[in-house]
């Protein structure tokens, strides 16, 4: 019974090509998979499935970040309004520096309760550089899918005592890949050079090809965010960011780059080539004063573009709600108002998200034979159309919704949120042990 | 006992000139007014006071939004990605046109239950052409304070036969303004011309020399928009906007104008000068590809600045929350990451609101003797900063809160929200007659 469940909802967004949203339906899931879409009519011949009422809710696919930084959560509120290298260097670097093993593990729940509980059912994380088995014992605790690393740097120039050796970079990788790659069916490996100013070139072209050992891995690293850091990699390398990857050989269709906000049209005509995803981060690249990244160019080239919150510090919430609104309302006064409409966003927020990581086969969309990643949005409040319709759907979860509509959330047919509360972790036992463990965190960073 | 109540706080942001955070205290409130500040051990000092224990909550002063449509409330999500001008002539003007006076008042209600449960407790509204009086009604009923008054148009090209005659629009003005302004001691009338491609130079002129006769009334309207608007103003009277209101004498301290995107040096000198104040719609002008206003030269210039979230069609949301976080995020890519700090904005969603509106020796802090207009915060939320601190609590209410971490409201001593919930208005049923008047709405609008 558990394996087999019926979830009736008011509507479906399918999320498919075609855009279907169907009315009067029921999904049925089985060992976590999309194994039947009914009419509601039928239910009574599905009498051993578990049945889960929705009558009044929106079921979506779950939604898919690709880019944050769970080891960071722990941080929000501690780095506001300032300058991008004082964040690094001041706060950022010291605070991922000073984190052990148990504050670690509190930062990551915090990120994944705050994630699951808006929504999010699929992540690419970047790690930090020590204690990665942490992250991954959470995400395999809390049922997540995700695709996650360490962050590797072998270069620090804002904070020296934060980095390990090549060496010791490529090996503590290889051996996490070998652990958790693959290990429960939805964690893969996302291998994490920080970006190139805090990586050798030997660290940031051997792990391109230490991926070959382990398929379906994701190469995932920062790239052009900001303005001093590309005028830095032209200082030293005598080429924009993104060319300086393509002559390294680590740009291909299994590297995502979070930010891509200063890059030029050569630089876009040479990701089109090799098939690089984008990571946009519109609240951090807000926050941070990084600029606006020119997403509508970059859809009109066919690249492929998804979001990310990035990490708590810079944003400050891990919701995708604030990055769909955002991600749709700061293109129109440059590209017009009928730029990116609410359709568009959430395919970023879905399936592009799959697509960037090479799982839109198995997830993204509401479709039998799909992976059953679901959400259900309770839309009938008061901060939302009062005729939701198939033509204000899509708006009504762009720019009107938040975590407040999250009523369920499933992965993989498991629900992980119920009433927009947590089934795998006690919000207050978090924050308290979060509490215990920040404080101890400052004192050792200082 | 109901006119005396003891609230009690984990911290109470003052909002006054020092920025004090006080810790360990309770407000007293009686008869409406912060009578007393007093230390959480001298609380046995006062058993006859009504006892409201938020220990671990955030007590702030009541938000003010100095621009509000709630006659548009009905419309949210039937006008996305649209072109200014087919968002008036094509959806806003017709739908506004439809409004017989009970669906204005379900319009009304839904707007005011999302921004009491939103923390706002002061706005100043523009309402609609026709049935104004059901939007004072339902103020007065839902214990709202606010400015507001009837949306007068004598010209209209969009869309002609929405208007009315100059002499009906006056007249119909003069006997609201005669029957609401001033009624309970919350209301006061905001002359409400709707821009000045609506309206006749008479009818502008003539309404400025009207609010003589009420005194605390405010001169409402919309400014400087949007290019074409500007374009157009220019065409007609060879003038720029500001410069043009400047030249027929409406510009004085009681005049608040929305938007104020396409304004010249000049015209921010005459606004100086003239003492006029911005009403400050981020999610509005970034929605409708308007543009954005330079917020960190009008604070540089001493021009007043407070914040709206316009009408639910072009925004898609009413809380306050949404417009802080965008009116810092959006600055900080063009005026850097450490322009348009989270306290800054906090005052502009408060105190400089009230100043607005010329209640800043009313409400806006926290102080003995002011209007307890009071918003008690739960920041102990997964999403907040772990340990909150008098250096991020103002990041967390900006960057970090959204509605779900408001608690109670009080205005006026009354307390509107509790646990999230109106006091006021029934949710379900606001939503159900909603439904059930739009639906007839929109086929009288056909």
């Amino acid at each position: 019974m558990k394996n087999k469940k019926l979830i009736i909802a008011q509507a479906i967004v399918t999320n498919n090509q075609n855009d279907e949203i169907l009315r009067d339906k029921a999904v049925l899931v089985e060992n976590g998979f999309i194994s039947k879409i009914i009419d509601q009519k039928e239910i009574t011949s599905y009498p051993d499935y578990e049945k889960h009422d929705f009558g009044n809710h929106v079921l979506i696919p779950g939604f898919v970040q690709t880019h944050i930084h769970l080891c960071q959560t722990l941080f929000r509120g501690l780095a506001d309004d300032l300058e991008l290298l004082d964040w690094l260097q001041l706060r950022i670097f010291p605070f991922e520096n000073a984190h052990n093993a148990k504050s670690l593990r509190f930062s990551a729940q915090l990120g994944i309760h705050e994630l699951q509980t808006s929504g999010t059912t699929t992540l690419l994380d970047m790690g930090t550089v020590n204690h990665q088995e942490v992250i991954f014992d959470e995400l395999i605790r809390s049922k997540m899918r995700a695709i996650a690393g360490k962050c590797m740097m072998d270069y620090n120039d804002l904070y020296p005592s934060f980095k390990k050796s090549t060496r010791e970079e490529l090996d503590y990788t290889v051996s996490l890949a070998e652990e958790f790659h693959d290990i429960n069916g939805k964690i893969r490996y996302g291998f994490a050079p920080r970006f190139v100013l805090s990586c050798s070139e030997e660290l940031l072209i051997e792990t391109k090809q230490i991926m070959k050992d382990f398929p379906g891995s994701i190469y995932h690293t920062h790239s052009s965010e900001n303005k001093s850091e590309v005028e830095e990699v032209r200082k030293r390398f005598g080429k924009e960011n993104i060319e300086y990857f393509n002559s390294i050989g680590v740009l291909d269709d299994h590297t995502v780059l979070a930010h891509c906000i200063h890059v030029n049209d050569s630089e876009m005509k040479t990701m089109k080539k090799q098939n690089s995803r984008v990571s946009h981060c519109p609240s951090s690249n807000l926050k941070l004063g990084s600029g606006i990244a020119n997403i509508p160019k970059y859809l009109s080239e066919g690249i492929n573009v998804s979001l990310g919150a990035d990490g708590a510090p810079c944003n400050n919430n891990l919701s995708v709600f604030n990055e769909m609104r955002l991600a749709a309302l700061i293109q129109k006064p440059i590209h017009g108002p009928t730029s990116m409409d609410a359709k568009t966003v959430f395919k970023l927020a879905t399936i592009e998200g799959a697509r960037a990581l090479h799982l839109e086969n198995e997830i993204g969309s509401i479709k039998v034979g799909k992976k059953a990643d679901i959400v259900l949005l309770n839309l009938e409040k008061a901060n939302q159309s009062v005729l939701s319709n198939d033509e204000n759907i899509y708006s009504d979860i762009v720019y009107s919704a938040s975590k407040e509509n999250v009523s369920s959330v499933f992965i993989q047919g498991d629900q992980v949120v119920v009433n927009g509360k947590s089934l795998i972790y006690d919000e207050g036992e978090i924050i308290s042990n979060s509490k215990a463990e920040l404080k101890k965190l400052m004192e050792r960073a200082v």
